[in-house]
């Protein structure tokens, strides 16, 4: 083969950064490697994104990219558009002309995978996703090769740094949920749309993926319970660090031995000081899988940004190169990941955890005792209670609770706020250990 | 092809646990994977150590390890016997006999990688070490894999368990050296005779590896500066742990751009409490890698024992596997892995470093005059300077210095230990930041 042809569709943060890496990187991957990678295409409407990206000599840059990926000669496309309007569209079109495809775009592999992972399969090609899932770290690298001689248990991720930059910052400064958002605006760590972020869906998409590949199933973010950190407030920040707690936004999958289905969900969770996922700050990110061979492995770092993000494109073009070379385009099969092979997501009521409970109560005598009450009538065991000494009328109580069902709290969390002393609804927040 | 058969040698502690995964797993790579893996041949000496074992009903036990692996339908051959005496040569001879190659044997590859990899180039099959280093975790695979668009500019790893575990120990109990190594004997934890562990050699081994592979050249074990951790005193960990620091043995593997050699070192050094490897503790193992595109990525996890290290075996014996139903044996390239291209070794005297000493000195007017003096004169600025108020006659008087090249403290400690007033040698830890 004279040389393997590349076409970045996108060269915006993303696609900038990889066309930078992969012209830097490309005599060492020709000379060293013996893969006779080749930048023959990049699409970007906005030509002013390339003037500052110099470009090999021989490649050619298209405003439509219609035009790169149909190009006779082409055998890699990238898709770094990012969204799943005409990224869709153009990864579709890329597959049917038996283009082995790389993209990064989480919402598009967690929304259309799928239809695309089908497609690629009918048409003899592979589609990666490595910059999908945790930016630089390699994760799906982890799962679908590290791992493969394990059936892994479970994984826990923070996978999302602009909420990890936003609980950091609460838990450092004791600062209140919006003035945080606000800051990380302005220092760029959070969208002037922070809603995918904040709300949990991004941590969603990487979760579904993953739980994906973990099950050998397609797991459907649509169906995955997800809650975002929007709700958190200093005070339960406060309270967490006191009882030896961080919060944290967290992908939580946990498959049991023998069941069907899997658990797959995205909350806020407490973390105990010494959780090795605890001390993971800012924007960083960390991965922790659970294999039953191997037990705990964690893969931890930048999860998102210009460079982080190329590395993992540009080790999956690497990847497909090599693929391509020796015409194993089934290597990392993944007929398993459409529609009609659909898991079953653990029906939230039957989640088992211990609880935080913070109620916002009437500052009267026996409101205690009533709580109390109510959580043992629906078998719900007190770890520890903190209430301060306080003159106001209207006080916190924090509950921490052994393991419970999700149904039984939720239950009872009903018939306390349907009290009169009860003034508002309760935080809950679910204690991973 | 009907089946790739697999020949394990050895059925110790990692050979038992890679046979009883792959047996566990193999009909999971055959449905899900589409590899047809068969556990061909265990060869063992040891019939006892196959009682506790379950084996496929097809497969063959042999004494002679040779027999297996002269077979003509075994395609992989495990060898899990250790050492570099027999298993060299058994390893040439699979290779000779044009078989591939799964090690988990860190020393062969450290000492015999050059003509072992230069043979299976030769007979056009592969090498694969994974479990060499790291044992369950992601490292060989993360270096000429996940991170291949990055220059590894660095990489500091804790990868050995026994050292970190004494270490461990020694600093939260602020017991000595010799009952922290006695008691980790008993537990299980440290070999009968340590020498390979506490004097640097496992890790010097595995830093060895990875520094080959970073560089792109063969860096040899024998070339490298290693120091182990049998020096270390409890008053030294009190020292550190007073200043803010923790001491750990490491590997350090460094790269300057345009340099042609390499810093490749293994010694105990002071690492802030801050610093992501301060909290890797016990018997688990880290590797931190920076990438001059992804920046700081680590894994962390289990660096030995059965079954991680049989989960790194079986995740390479699935990688060969791949190759083979590709004939791909040439995915990987590891011919620069010789004696004609090895590395030089950046010269001691160069590296460039803050540091901890600890002079023992008899406690009078003076001295610690004359040794500020001694180090001012080679150019050392002091950081910090700690001694304590004492009645006895021999005092240590520890001092942090700032950024100062090996040779400059080595020329002033050698003119401060000619003093009369020094009673002992000085204690060097190199500080890492």
């Amino acid at each position: 083969m004279d040389s393997i042809n590349i076409a970045v569709l996108g060269a915006g943060t993303v696609g900038g950064g990889t066309i930078k890496l992969l012209n830097k990187q490309l005599s060492f991957f020709q000379k060293k490697l013996g893969l006779p990678l080749r930048l023959a295409y990049v699409a970007e409407k906005n030509t002013f994104a390339l003037e500052e990206i110099s470009l090999p000599a021989d490649t050619t840059v298209v405003e439509d990219a219609e035009i790169a990926l149909r190009a006779k000669d082409v055998h890699i496309v990238v898709e770094l558009i990012g969204g799943t309007g005409i990224a869709r569209e153009l990864v579709r079109t890329a597959l049917e002309e038996k283009k082995h495809v790389v993209t990064a775009n989480k919402a598009l592999i967690a929304h259309h995978g799928p239809e695309l992972f089908s497609l690629a399969e009918k048409q003899g090609v592979s589609l990666y996703f490595e910059a999908s899932v945790g930016g630089g770290m390699p994760t799906i690298k982890t799962i679908r090769e590290a791992l493969v001689g394990n059936e892994i248990l479970s994984v826990t991720s923070i996978i999302n740094g602009t909420c990890n930059y936003i609980l950091s910052e609460m838990t450092e400064k004791g600062a209140d949920f919006n003035n945080t958002l606000r800051e990380a605006q302005r220092l760029g760590y959070a969208e002037a749309d922070p809603t995918l972020d904040i709300e949990g869906g991004d941590t969603g998409h990487k979760n579904a993926i993953m739980a994906s590949l973990l099950l050998g199933k397609y797991v459907s973010y649509d169906d995955m319970k997800i809650e975002g950190i929007k709700g958190l407030t200093a005070e339960d920040i406060a309270f967490a660090g006191r009882l030896g707690y961080v919060i944290k936004l967290v992908g939580i999958i946990k498959k049991r031995a023998g069941e069907k289905c899997i658990d797959a969900r995205v909350h806020p969770v407490m973390l105990s000081n010494d959780h090795i996922l605890a001390n993971v700050s800012d924007v960083l990110n960390a991965v922790l899988f659970e294999g039953d061979a191997v037990g705990p492995v964690m893969v931890y770092g930048p999860g998102a940004g210009e460079m982080p993000t190329a590395s993992a494109v540009v080790s999956d073009i690497v990847d497909v190169a090599r693929n391509i070379m020796a015409q194993d385009e089934k290597r990392i099969p993944m007929g398993y990941y459409t529609e009609a092979n659909k898991a079953t997501i653990t029906d939230d009521a039957e989640i088992e955890s211990r609880y935080y409970l913070r109620f916002t109560v009437n500052n009267k005598p026996g409101v205690l005792g009533k709580i109390a009450d109510t959580l043992a009538t629906h078998g719900i065991s007190i770890a520890s209670v903190m209430q301060e000494e306080n003159e106001v009328s209207i006080v916190s109580i924090v509950i921490l609770t052994f393991t419970a069902t999700e149904k039984n709290v939720k239950d009872a969390l009903q018939e306390i706020e349907a009290s009169e002393e009860v003034e508002a609804y309760t935080q809950l927040i679910r204690i991973e250990d």
